[in-house]
């Protein structure tokens, strides 16, 4: 499936999730597209990847889209993750409630400043990066969050992938090389930010 | 320029900024591709909407790079952001230095919640929801950074619309309606995260 479906079906879920705690039981590929600013022959075609069909003049039934978005996207899936790095950033994504809820667990946050180490970020005591490659053994540990400053990002993507993480989200705003086998997905806020202030001075 | 090489010059960006940091005087479009993954090919031709040459055989002048993609990506303009909710994610962002070097200049951050007021985040302190549309007025605020709950992130999107912000960041998982004037790029965290966990469970 293209990245961008999959990053389009992350918007659906999103969607058919808000519409599931309002308790509306059918959407049209239409309502869709118009939410989210897209065609509804973008909508349909990207829903056609899915195991699901519409049913003639309700559309899709929002429980079941749910059901099969999430399983389609891993969000059945428990993942256990650490974040690297107990800065705001880092600490604010391991006290993000969001995470847990779609079945992101954080079972340890690190950082280099010894003065840290020990603090307490929520439930979880703040440990030295040294302790990385136990953690995520001993916890079979699946996703890495590395949220430290650009320049020791890649040595901090390193110490993961040697010991044995199976993906990386790197919010540093470098770009991470990594083996072929360990995607790493990249999510930065400043970038976005520059993308907005393109727009702002040129239009679109 | 497509939506696409705006998302590129961003990382391109990035990378001349570390190297121009290094001390590094030449880049070849082979070079930057090999570090972000990409195809020279597809480097060169994003650069060529540039106005902005390479040299034969020593490849692209950083220092200048740097210079044409600032301006194109308006990192060379002083923009002035406020932040609405003082949540872990807002005070993080709130208090990230990558914004003011790259001239996001956060004048006011906002919370609903009475008992956050008049606390200190760095050195602004938090303000009501109802000063907003003064705020912006009285600054001239461009861009607004949504970091509230999915549930409200609407409603406080159409105060700052009417209070007359000229782009949005939206932080939160749902998506956002707004007048075509109004460019919303929406940076989610957890997005990117089931990215990544449909990549882990069903690979590339």
């Amino acid at each position: 499936m293209p990245q961008s479906v999959i990053s389009r079906l992350t918007r659906y879920l999103a969607h058919v999730q808000t519409l599931c705690a309002q308790d509306i039981k059918w959407i049209s590929s239409q309502d869709i597209a118009d939410n989210l600013g897209l065609t509804s022959s973008t909508v349909r075609q990207d829903l056609s990847y899915l195991d699901f069909s519409g049913v003639s003049k309700r559309g899709y039934e929002t429980g079941g889209l749910e059901k099969v978005l999430s399983a389609i996207l891993g969000a059945d899936v428990q993942w256990k993750m650490v974040v690297v790095g107990a800065g705001n950033l880092g600490k604010a994504l391991a006290l993000h409630e969001e995470f847990s809820r779609r079945g992101f667990n954080i079972v340890g946050i690190f950082d280099a400043d010894p003065k840290k180490i020990g603090k307490k970020v929520g439930d979880l005591a703040i440990m030295g990066q040294r302790e990385i490659p136990m953690v995520i053994a001993e916890n079979k540990v699946d996703i890495g969050v590395i949220a430290v400053p650009s320049s020791s990002a890649q040595s901090v993507a390193d110490m993961l992938i040697m010991s044995g993480i199976k993906g990386l989200l790197n919010l540093a705003l470098t770009h991470i090389v990594a083996p072929k086998h360990i995607p790493v997905v990249d999510s930065r806020v400043v970038a976005s930010l520059l993308e907005l202030s393109h727009t702002l001075k040129f239009g679109r």
